[in-house]
């Protein structure tokens, strides 16, 4: 690891998001999911299952309040410990106990991050005010030790940490954590970060290489990543210490989980449990992205911020080596990852079926965040080229064009009759649904979508990374001067990029990732036009104006530097061709097939524009494209039109019959774009289309 | 129906199965399974799951010694009621109870309908005294009352028929009864018989649609067409009354399962649990074959029985419909049932994966028993050829070539890193299994094999039907006077039929089924050679000698009469060519892909013969087929050599590329005979391979 290479994003409030994609996207999530998400935080969505969440808060800070009064500090568990409370068929009914899942803390922590980001975008004091209020309801339950999961506040605290596998007491925590840290960073208000700090401190007291601490480590990972940001925050070594206790310990042996006692399963013979949960082997060992895909990822995030901040090489190229069997091996060519819905996992290497994919958006987001943390390692365009990838596919399509239904699985292939008739694919839901009793997708996109900004850019000392052409304004201060930074895109349909630079005379350097898929364009934007004063790089990338820069160009970046002035102005231009792609030889599901993909866009094949039984077609080879501007509800689109064959079925009705010649007729394919798939009603739809060469 | 047309079994003492393909399969069985099976039995095979089954007969026979001599009629429960007994860790600590799976009683049921049909074909002393000491153990367990089922005689009888949806009582009667009429009629010893018919009618005391009499019916079907046997060997007409009262209990509302009482599953929204049983519907509203598949064609065979033997047509109607339904939308080209391992179920229509398939070895039997059925009501050679597909095919690949190891699961195409690697595919073996626990498969072979002269043959008045070619020297008496009829072939890898009768000047007709797969030869065995004497009948089927005959051809029989005399010889031709067949394109998994057949044979590629990645294979669609003798292990089998060309993966280690021209290179596929796949260690297998137009 080279630190002086090492980069940080910019804070939101450095950052206005400008880009009209972008922009659409974050005010379906201020106007639609957080006022939704709230009201089912609060149980008031008619129709939806209740969440409990800020009434378990309220009903653990009434325990509280009452033990204050009683002068006590310690009450009598009243309740059993069953993991999940089934919730009574009857509200009514409801007793001043714990109810829902044992996460369920965690609905409020995202919703208070993604409201934390959307305030950096879109200040409102209305919003701020119930934020503040819940917040409160929030801190009341804070044990006088800085214990804070009303799960156990309200059933006992006796258990505390005694079921760390499935528990999720550390998963609340991190959450907690992080939207702590979002909403201070947001509005300089610090009543939930001092809780969060005082819930770290607790769990600090409790964890750890010390004698007589507690040598377990998250079932859930998160608390590795958001004990990174609280450090990053509050400056206060021991958070960084207890992240890398978490990750150090991880996976070696005796398995902790199995001293925890769950002597119902002892993980099998093959350890398919320690797979599961990513501890079947130290982490400086792992090879293989396995187990449970959002573990993993949260994991590998947290693991190369302690990388990054320890300098640990060991980890760091444990990092690197999933990161490349992830996207090498196992990752959905929507930047989807977690192939089998059983475990919510990663299958085996190249094991990519289309049609029973899990491919969850969390999955997606993590992979996201594991990303941004291997860029501000290392800036190589590898890892912000499958963010791209992942950002404008696997992760948007988990949200309606209208933001009011989600996705968790996100298949590249589906038949609706099979996910309704089939029970091996019932996890595959061919429309979005509007919201689900485990919630944990809906403002997981949320927070990610408010919080764009944080990983389009990072920075370092001398130079200014863009790693995605999201339009918007950033504003810097380099050696005492202000600098203002101003990009504008048409991403994703045009490939044009300006950037207009307002400093004082400032030298510093633009750094800019050269997506990966302009590469196929490379003879189309440079052409016969090479020339000096409108030079072409390679890989499909021409910067107009190029003799005003001195440029460099390094794992996937063109360095611009300058002495910046008040007036400069960048005009990139990215080669953005449609493009057929296959898979490798190795993914037996997408033999013979190839997917479409324009830009940072994947594209499919909906029913709707293409009739039933999407399987008898096929994309010729040879194409030519048509690539024109479309409507998909009152969302613009580009769709793109190419040559394709309908195989046509046999009159017979035989199940078997000779093999005769093949019947095709030609026509005319109609793709759209991945993320809008399913926005039309229930329809078949299918990304990898079988490929006629001849 | 028309009942001058209805056929009946040959009774197997009436023939002598002498065709070489068969007599070594017959011989495995008698030689290799029933004595594995005899120790299995007997918790005396190392290392394989003890079935307790001998024993729980001896407990429940101890005890019943016991109370006889106390002279009571009722014991006190002494055991609880968990379904599944586990078995202790050490034997040593074996209790006088119950142990092992509810239906354990069955083992001994179908080992000893095996031994039956086997000493028909072998007489063997040894084995038939042995069985006679089994039947005693059995039968000093029976009760009083005619009951015989160990789980509930050793647990408290105050519980019978209590839970006929999960605990198989009348299951392991239906197999008892089997087992018993079998036995008899090979032996002509009636204790076993006569204890199945004291059960049965304690069955039908408690069973009927009388008044206060108990309205249930089986969980898992086999007791229709037990009863029916035993009507038929006995005729007493009250067992064909309660089979029928079973069929047309079924699927009437309020659901007996129901009241019955399991309230921990009440069937779900969809009533999943309905369908798995079959009993959505009353029976002949059903028009989808559902469910658990073995049980789903138990049931059918059962309802072709009583329609049979009662004339009911709206009956027959209703098998008619079904059988329509899994032959057309439901059926692997195998002759396999059964495409989801969830529930062992059939799958919705056309939904036929060939990789996570189920085709439990159990349910292609039963589709025979199925098959057969119809066949005795309507000769048609529609449910012969179905019935020769799945023997030689989905039932022939259950047992390995030595017949000491068996597949439940018979999927048309393995990646075994798959099976061990990815849970959705767990319940694939990529080679077979010694014994099972559950050991429904291997004994279930062994009474088909043994008794396969029974599916070759029928009979009625004047007409004796082939419908398989299968080598037999079959004795009959038709007025009066002695006929035998002599069949000889090479099948299935050769057309070539040879039948000799001796008959004393005897007019009766041979109705000779003519198999689907010889249309694809037509012209090759007709040519330009039809002439007198040497006619050709459509459909690739010639008779050299036609001229001696009155013929007449109908639903695919070539039906041949004449006064027979002590010399006569019919001389047939059956077009045997290796031919491609595509699948319906409604089945997805099968778009672009061709299986290779011969005769009744399907074909399939390993990876022995063509090296690892058979997906990267396709075949070309204008081939010429080379057949040559080759052998696996000691056995004789016709392989295939065709060309086809083989994708050359690219070297690039990314997972995603542009789509390059397509880099093949010719090779010759060597296609072996389906139903010995996995003999030679494990491998990759296809049956499907993607097909080259061009």
């Amino acid at each position: 690891m080279d630190k002086s290479k090492f980069t940080a994003p910019i804070s939101l409030s450095q950052i206005q998001i400008t880009d009209s994609f972008w922009k659409n996207e974050m005010e379906l999530v201020r106007t639609e999911v957080i006022p939704y998400q709230w009201a089912a935080l609060n149980d008031s969505v008619e129709g939806a299952a209740p969440s409990y969440c800020m009434r378990n808060f309220k009903i653990a800070g009434k325990m509280n309040r009452e033990k204050q009064q009683k002068g006590e500090s310690y009450i009598e568990p009243k309740y059993t410990f069953r993991g999940f409370e089934a919730l009574p068929e009857n509200p009514d009914k409801l007793e001043d106990k714990f109810y829902g899942f044992v996460f369920q803390d965690s609905d409020f922590s995202k919703w208070i991050e993604a409201v934390g980001y959307s305030l950096t975008q879109h200040p409102d004091a209305k919003l701020e005010k119930l934020a503040d209020s819940a917040i409160d309801i929030v801190c009341a339950a804070q044990q006088d030790d800085g214990y804070l999961d009303t799960y156990y506040i309200i059933n006992g605290k006796d258990k505390i940490f005694t079921n760390l596998r499935d528990h999720h007491e550390l998963y609340c925590f991190g959450h907690l954590a992080e939207g702590a840290v979002a909403y201070y960073q947001a509005t300089g208000k610090d009543k939930l970060l001092r809780a969060a700090e005082r819930f770290a401190d607790c769990i600090y007291k409790h964890f750890g290489a010390g004698e007589g601490k507690c040598k377990g480590y998250p079932g859930h990972e998160i608390a590795e990543m958001a004990l990174v940001r609280l450090y990053e925050v509050t400056g206060d070594k021991k958070y960084l210490e207890l992240s890398r206790f978490f990750i150090d310990q991880r996976g070696t042996k005796p398995y902790y989980f199995d001293m925890e006692g769950h002597p119902e399963e002892k993980g099998g013979a093959d350890g398919l449990r320690y797979f599961y949960h990513q501890a079947h082997l130290p982490v400086r060992e792992q090879t293989e992205a396995v187990g449970h895909a959002v573990r993993a990822v949260y994991l590998y995030s947290g693991m190369a911020d302690v990388a990054r901040l320890t300098g640990d090489e060991s980890l760091f190229a444990a990092c690197g080596r999933l990161w490349d069997n992830i996207v090498n091996k196992k990752m959905y060519i929507t930047g989807a990852i977690g192939a089998t819905h059983i475990g919510e996992a990663f299958s085996f290497e190249y094991d990519l079926p289309n049609d029973t994919a899990y491919a969850e958006t969390c999955a997606s987001i993590g992979l996201i965040f594991f990303a941004r943390r291997m860029l501000e390692i290392k800036p190589d365009a590898k890892y912000a080229d499958v963010m791209e990838r992942a950002l404008y596919n696997g992760v948007l399509s988990g949200m309606a064009l209208d933001g009011k239904s989600f996705f968790y699985v996100n298949p590249l292939e589906v038949n609706p009759a099979a996910c309704r008739k089939d029970e091996r694919k019932f996890h595959v839901k061919p429309v979005r649904q509007k919201w689900f009793g485990c919630a944990c997708c809906p403002p997981n996109i949320a927070r990610l979508i408010s919080s764009v900004g944080a990983y389009a850019y990072t920075e370092n000392d001398n130079t200014l990374f863009v790693h995605l052409y999201i339009g918007g304004k950033l504003t810097k201060n380099i050696g005492g001067k202000n600098v203002s930074v101003d990009i504008s895109s048409q991403l994703p349909w045009e490939g044009n990029v300006e950037i207009k630079v307002r400093a004082e005379h400032t030298k510093f350097r633009l750094a800019l990732r050269i997506p990966d898929w302009c590469a196929a364009g490379a003879e189309e934007v440079c052409g016969d036009n090479a020339q000096r004063g409108n030079i072409c790089l390679p890989l499909g990338c021409k910067i107009e104006n190029a003799d005003e820069f001195n440029i460099e160009e390094k794992d996937g970046y063109i360095y611009l530097s300058k002495q910046w002035t008040d007036e400069d102005t960048v005009r990139l231009e990215f080669a953005m061709k449609a493009m057929l792609v296959s898979a490798s030889a190795a993914v037996r599901e997408d033999i013979g097939k190839a997917a479409l993909i324009r830009g940072p866009l994947v594209y499919c094949l909906e029913e709707k524009d293409n009739g039933k039984n999407l399987h008898l077609l096929s994309v010729k080879a040879k194409n030519s494209f048509e690539i024109s501007d479309s409507k998909i509800g009152d969302n613009y689109i580009k769709k793109i039109t190419v040559l394709g064959a309908a195989q046509i079925a046999a009159d017979c009705t035989a199940l078997y019959n000779p093999l005769g010649t093949l019947r095709e007729k030609d026509v005319t394919l109609t793709y759209v774009p991945y993320y809008t798939w399913a926005n039309r009603g229930e329809n078949e739809m299918q990304v990898w289309t079988r490929v006629k060469y001849n």
